[in-house]
């Protein structure tokens, strides 16, 4: 009756992939921890669901997605005859299983409200950090990868990059499950295309036009569904919520939520007080939480909180108004009286209930070039390699401006 | 700034059937109500995302596919030249989008625990009568094909039967979020092989094969996935964490819940009380209550109760052991008494923790017979003309018996 | 400029298992040879095209799929502490990739007319030999394999059995490319439940659903597609043209056709004389040469050779009639009565265009049972797991009794 | 025991769209048509297959794919009140079925070697004006529509545009029988996203990313699938065969082929003399034709011929060089040079295995933009609408030159 190796579970079903297997009995463990789990509740693309009902994958899938990516990409390596010993590729798939696991409630809205004096990368490694204590430092080389101080200088890359594994697992996760067929790439054909040169990632040359699908696809994902105006208007809404809950807990409003959820409202935290007590509480904080307490609020008697509450629940979104350029001092004016006089706003509320911001998108960063290994063994970036699809023009940043207030009050 | 109708989303992204239209305004404004919009947070197949990462699709997403593939089988009926109304149409997208919404968080645990006095069923029917007084009784013919009360009796065959548009829906959308390609029907063919006769639901002669494929595929899904060990262990979990949560909520102590599950949890439903405040309160209660509940019960002095939490929320599920026949009363015994003796658990709490009970599956039901249309035009059961795959024989229920207890204590 | 080893293609794509490694080079080299790539111009599934347009799949991918499904088959049995060595290995790769390699053109219908005096199984070994004799004996071991003369059982059941790898790669490839969904099997998760026991193959238990699908997917794919109505008309078509142009050819009349089609219609074939010479030009006779000749037949002056032939090229196929018993001589007169009287098709050539067969299939052959590994080890007959689908009454052949006329003449 | 109307045919499996309906029986008729049979011997994408052996598909299944397509377009278009007829509807089937029927064997080869005095849509226009004569005029308004005559300027548009529904089908099918997954476009979205404003075809504004994406899915299935290295290889072969077998038929040289082959052969074919008699032998000639000549081919005493038809039929391919500048005067020479000297190629014959050609393809023509109706609905070209993706810089033509010559002799 007791937990026996033999019988630990060592293929999952993923609508993606097929079977993923999982390779050893530490990476079992790890994948087993509480810690881990925790992704189980917490969806990967926040409320996005309200948009693409599809889309209601955890960061959990996703983290066990890129795991069986970096297996296949280990292969395609090997048979390349990069060398990568058995720990080294243990230690990967560690480093991208971890790569996400600070990750909060919502996946993003945390750190824009009530969790924002630390990063989720911050706490993605200080999670890693106490799983290495209870693994007796079994995650020392792993850590080392996440971090970049590995000698071997692919490593960090296959972890974070232009082209690393997270994005190709949820490029195609994302598009699969939100049903937006274009963003889907192959990150079969683009692992098989990899290479090491110099200690450098780098793709194959008659994998040019791959990598080029592969930019473009993730710009449509970004306009189509990430900042997609309705996604937007909802990922600001529950922004809002957090931070008037916040406010309202500072002056001293006890506002009904779970235990580790007032926690966060209650206090202030930091990168320096971010210590034991704040992560075993983080650890029990999940999308559960927040939703629980947002049904809750919707009956606040801080019509603030009420109202944007409620719009989250019963899915009455934001308003939102996107251009080019940035609103005009006077063109805010004119929005803000026009809501005030046809929604009847209370002027005290209205920077509540309306509010400017932008969104940015850059379809190609120069600075972290992805790398092509020509046909007679040159190494070029691809804005150098690419026909007329004029990356260099792609690598601009695209900012976009927006403006959000309810439909009605 | 008012929302105008003609700004209504239209166009839903689905991952399996592609581009959803909605096709009315009668029905958008229906979706649009917060007691359909509550459904997005109830999870289709309860815990089995445990075994399944991907089974994260919610009753919201089944509902919308139901009405999908209601207007598809509407058109090839049509084309038949069965005569269907837009007025008929449109009840029949209602009933089928209705037709679960009185389903309780995780589907199905609430039914065994805490709100065990009223079926699902029930409760869909109440919710359905409730919107038809909102909507001024543009609900009335839904409701009546719902109930089985209209004339043309197919209409409620399309919503419940042997081979519903329901069925249709969710062992698709079931084999393709878990990843079990084999559950996979074809939804498309079985709705282009129906036809009425004699205001009977049919299916035409050349389907033959695809019926039987959809029983098999049922019976897969059934066995693979639905009744799989470690599903039914996480679901039996969840049913006695909360069936513990009412016993003490019983002997008065007040557990941590959300208002909505505090109500359920300090209150006997029976169909009769289950009126206005009863409804207005479950359609407020999701499986975010619950799990947020549960996570807070891992610390609660009830030993019984914070177990059986703890079990649920970190995945140390119950060992589970399925045998075809009844547990002898001396086999009963002997595993208790080791289970006494290796994890030490208090003999006055050993009933929480062992437990025997058993599943069913009946691939075929002969009371409901599928109907056959032969080429030349006579109505048969599909017992009588599926060559040797003997659904007479699959017509048999299958049990099958189980013993659930923890790995340690 | 020469051909560089290095230089050779190792990777293929395919739209089932998208891509498809070469494992060595010998492989390479077989696949290379004009022997193989003949399978390029042969479809697998002769005339079904004629109903379901997308099925113009060749043995050539078909054996290659094989191949992948092969090496993915030794990847699973190997985690499980099967042996294989890589010479083992390679030569399963080799026997599974050469088991079809003597299928004629249209693969069945040469059978059935002009090459009549020989299997496809025979003319495959003779392929083999010829073939090793090239290689320097590196076909040895997988000839021993594929005609069950090696030690290790299991072995030859890869290649040859109820569950082999042959079925697992066409019932998923046929299925894909008809677009018959209901026929998609999954050939991954049988393949993951594979294990060898006292040296033969076995399934293990908790794959038992996923025999039974692939059972009744195998079941559907007869009688929706391979024995489909329409698919047997042509079949049936197709040998009767070559069987009359056999006949006409045996009276002395030159028929318009290629150098290799003419060999095989003006000479006896039998297993004795098909030696170096036989082999030689069988190895140039393909589709193609079928096809043209049966395009110029449309305008010979034999009436019966130009109407079958007008019927294959502008598909005005046979009218079917399919029953479950046999047509009584009665029958049988009268349906020729009826044809002679409207058709006015002459009494000598009535015997060319109404014809009456049978056509059988047996689901599951108890004779060379599926084996099914018990979780305590014990190894049983699927039949005998299998709770009530009883597999035992799918053991019987059914067979169909067909009769074909022209729709007009 | 006649062809009765209620028998026909309705509806067709296709492996990408699920089921496909014929909406009428003129269309039914049409496609019955032994003219239209003919594309089913019409490989679509040539010798493809010998590089991507999935892509066997024919003219006639992406005919049968566009008709679908296109009532899929019609119906969007008119849930937009864009008023389009019973007979304008099946005007635009006809005209998107028949718009390739003048293609020849292997879809291009043709056009650059035997019937080269004649393009393949000047060939469709003729089998139209057949047609319609057998169909009573029936064609009149599909005709008018394919010539661009017909008054409403978006017809035309939906058969030849740069994003026109062959494009829609012929990309998404292409991708998918090569198994190239980034080469798949979203015609659904994008047909969704279809309008008419002025008489002309435009795309909504949300639409712009799928655009974008399909141009570049489009320029990757150029340069990675249709203009592939090997693929390029082999079609050159090709041409090069036929070329050279015209060459020494126009010396007398009788080389054995089937009688519609010899026509071509043995005529110069131009516009002018291209009649009833051409069109009737042109309707005859197939894939299977040329290719059983060119297998016979193999052994003819000509050097030249025999040769290149053993390379294409054992798929001993050209090797290719491809390079972005044009090769110069003195490194052509010194490839011959080379070439003659290790290979041993008589001077006479060097000018058939070496050659010099280029390839060219443009990503978006400027010249005929494709239209994007704005959210306040203004029309503008999507070069202005399209944010840093550039694609003026993607409607420069970009031209490869490439050297092909054997690897062995």
């Amino acid at each position: 009756m007791t937990n026996k190796k033999t019988n630990k579970l060592k293929i999952l079903n993923d609508p993606i992939y097929g079977l993923i297997s999982i390779p050893n009995s530490l990476i079992f463990d790890i994948i087993e921890h509480r810690y881990f789990q925790r992704l189980r509740r917490v969806s990967q693309m926040g409320l996005t669901n309200l948009v693409y009902p599809g889309a209601n994958h955890t960061r959990f899938h996703h983290a066990i997605g890129c795991m069986h990516l970096m297996q296949k990409a280990i292969q395609v390596l090997k048979t390349k005859n990069v060398s990568i010993s058995e720990k080294e590729a243990t230690a990967l798939c560690i480093a991208i299983l971890l790569h996400d696991i600070g990750h909060g409630a919502f996946s993003h809205a945390l750190e824009y409200s009530i969790v924002n004096g630390i990063t989720h990368e911050e706490i993605s490694l200080i999670f890693m950090k106490k799983l290495n204590e209870e693994f007796d430092g079994e995650l020392d080389l792993a850590i080392d990868i996440f971090e970049g101080n590995y000698e071997r200088k692919f490593f960090h890359q296959l972890i974070s990059s232009q082209l690393d594994i997270d994005r190709l697992d949820y490029l195609k996760r994302d598009s699969f499950y939100t049903g937006v067929a274009e963003g889907n790439i192959s990150s079969d054909r683009l692992i098989a295309m990899m290479n090491v040169k110099n200690d450098e990632l780098v793709i194959e040359q008659k994998g040019i036009y791959s990598v080029e699908k592969f930019l473009i696809a993730r710009r449509l994902m970004y306009w189509q569904v990430y900042l997609h105006k309705t996604s937007l208007s909802a990922e600001t809404l529950l922004v809002k919520v957090l931070q008037r809950a916040k406010e309202l807990s500072k002056e001293g409003i006890i506002l009904p939520a779970s235990e580790p959820l007032s926690y966060f409202l209650q206090n202030v935290i930091t990168q320096e007080n971010f210590k034991e007590e704040a992560l075993e509480i983080f650890s029990r904080l999940d999308d559960y939480d927040v939703l629980t307490a947002i049904k809750q609020w919707v009956f606040h008697e801080d019509i603030v909180l009420s109202k944007l509450s409620e719009m989250i629940i019963n899915r009455h979104l934001f308003k939102i108004e996107i251009q080019d350029k940035a609103f005009s001092a006077k063109n805010r004016e004119k929005l803000k009286g026009k809501l005030q006089e046809q929604l009847k706003i209370p002027t005290e509320f209205l920077s509540y209930f309306i509010f400017f911001d932008t969104v940015s998108n850059q379809t190609y960063d120069v600075t972290k070039p992805i790398k092509i290994q020509t046909k007679k063994g040159k190494i070029k970036d691809i804005i150098k390699m690419s026909d007329h699809l004029n990356l260099k023009s792609l690598s601009k940043p695209v900012t976009k401006y927006f403006c959000c207030y309810p439909k009605n009050f």
